[in-house]
């Protein structure tokens, strides 16, 4: 799949708004990562000051995987099907935490393995369920280019209905083991020190989850330089989507919230498939789980918010919002010194 | 200064808030902090689920301070009054940040070196500008007196007109030289592993500021374990007010998120003055000061936010009534596993 060159945000601008922060009513770099996000949401809107964000879109991605027959999470696969449903009526966090920061959401089923109420939810579903990674490819090779067709499709949807700041969420019983070998194969990481306990495994299913790892991980060795075949081979519909949406969303200039495991996994494909991505794309929160600290630092993200969530569905990016948006609105509404006839510091 | 005692926040509550928040359709502790923090709030507001904070108010304590005769500040004396008449215009870091979270701003200059226009900010100043703690008391007897029961009355009046949350701040150059006395007085901690580079002195100036720590704390030796005269021989009237402020706060049963390093040393304060007000409150944010991190160790508080943010003025705290209302609305708006039909965890 053929993806144009990704421009990175107005750097012109990004100068402007440091600038900017430097004359503001407070010492410099006294509001800390504010003043850095604040120079970012001004590049990615290419103007300075940035306007608050008005049109927050969280996309969650849903899929089933067939690496779930391994016993790799505590819940069984029926749950993503009934999440999704769960969400459609609006009773999951990420309803909740998206009413508070006035975002929308969206569920998409890109590989649910039971076919829910027919309607806008299962538009751009691939398939019944992705392959278990452990022993088959996830998805054909026509399956992987139509997931990541649609997952940019749907952020082209988003932005041109007007969102201007996007967060991926992802639902899927059994994604962290597949977002964990993802990871591992791109960082190059063991897979015990790449798996986590995920929703709440045993050490029980630890070990099976990092045997699982283990086997996809070997299947995968030839892939390992090709983002495509490592989608396909050990990926999934979701996640393809997911990698396909945060590619599009660079390239058509909107920034992007990273929630966790699964997002920041898909985020460090894309960044293969499109590179300079990254440059669009901040991390919403830390996640607790290994693999998810591997991907930031590959993708040179540092997240915003730490709090121990370990949810998915966009629920950390979705809390981090109101940062950004406070960053947003020390350069928008700050006075400067000689505005505010504040002095400066003294001299020596 | 007579204290009536303390009581908890509800502990029946808690305990149903806690149990709701394993009812809800999401992996037991999946929100992480969330879930503290939702029992948090439900336990202080006495009831499950917990309503959503919609009277935050900031009030930010200004003052002088004779120890910034040391040169101790990066900043001329003269900015305390310059940013209390920002504040008041709405051009500082506090009133945009206050602004994105819908709280409200009351500046009240305690003891400004200067007299400004007369009105509401100065109902309750003490003096212009507290003594040189290297060499005199802050404060005498009568004025500390009157500047903690100024806060405790500022407090009431912010309960007394509905609001729900309160959020302490400060404003005043010279005051983390004093925040720092009183933290390391009261944790009997070493004045170069308590002092930090405040709003951006250079290595000369922290030298300057860690000998003037010291000079304050030899002073103090005799009075540490009587808040009050702590309050008087090295405080302020701005700290003392803000430790009266807390205090009341905890006894109005009103919670309230702490900022950075002057508010949480006035609380370490408070919390000897009114023992158990800290179950009351939460550390809205990390500040990079040393001493910071001492006060919160010692009132067993773990900062919800870490942005490398230094400012005061309440800008840390503002930043984090966020997180504090997501928590809020997983309490409030989630289904349950049984009201969703979403599966619970497999067994074994």
């Amino acid at each position: 799949m053929e993806f144009p060159p990704v421009t990175p945000p107005d750097a012109t601008v990004a100068e402007a708004a440091r600038a900017r922060q430097n004359l503001l009513t407070k010492p410099v770099g006294s509001l800390g990562r504010l003043e850095d996000l604040s120079v970012w949401a001004a590049a990615c809107q290419g103007v300075c000051p940035p306007r608050p964000f008005d049109r927050v879109r969280i996309v969650v991605f849903a899929g089933d995987h067939g690496v779930t027959r391994e016993r790799v999470s505590a819940y069984p696969a029926e749950v993503t099907a009934q999440m999704v449903a769960n969400m459609e009526r609006g009773g999951a966090a990420v309803n909740a935490l998206a009413a508070v920061v006035g975002a929308g959401v969206r569920v998409v089923d890109m590989a649910v393995a039971t076919d829910g109420p027919s309607g806008a939810t299962g538009a751009h579903k691939i398939r019944r369920g992705s392959g278990d990674i452990t022993c088959e490819d996830a998805l054909t090779e026509q399956e992987t280019v139509a997931a990541v067709a649609a997952g940019r499709r749907i952020a082209d949807e988003e932005v041109d209905s007007g969102a201007d700041l996007l967060i991926p969420g992802d639902m899927g019983i059994g994604n962290t083991t597949v977002a964990t070998t993802l990871i591992a194969a791109l960082t190059g990481s063991e897979p015990a020190v790449a798996v986590g306990h995920g929703t709440g495994i045993d050490d029980a299913g630890w070990a099976r989850k990092t045997a699982a790892v283990r086997d996809a991980l070997f299947r995968s060795r030839p892939q390992r330089t090709d983002p495509m075949a490592l989608l396909r081979c050990c990926g999934g519909a979701d996640l393809a989507a997911l990698a396909g949406f945060c590619a599009q969303a660079a390239l058509r200039r909107t920034p992007v919230l990273l929630d966790g495991l699964a997002t920041t996994a898909a985020a460090l494909v894309a960044e293969r498939l499109a590179p300079g991505s990254r440059a669009w794309w901040r991390a919403g929160h830390r996640s607790p789980e290994p693999a998810h600290a591997l991907a930031c630092a590959a993708l040179g993200l540092e997240p915003i918010l730490d709090l121990g969530m370990r949810l998915g569905e966009g629920t950390g990016a979705a809390t981090a919002v109101p940062v950004l948006q406070a960053a947003v609105a020390t350069l928008a509404s700050m006075s400067t010194f000689a505005e505010a006839g504040v002095s400066g510091p003294a001299d020596g």
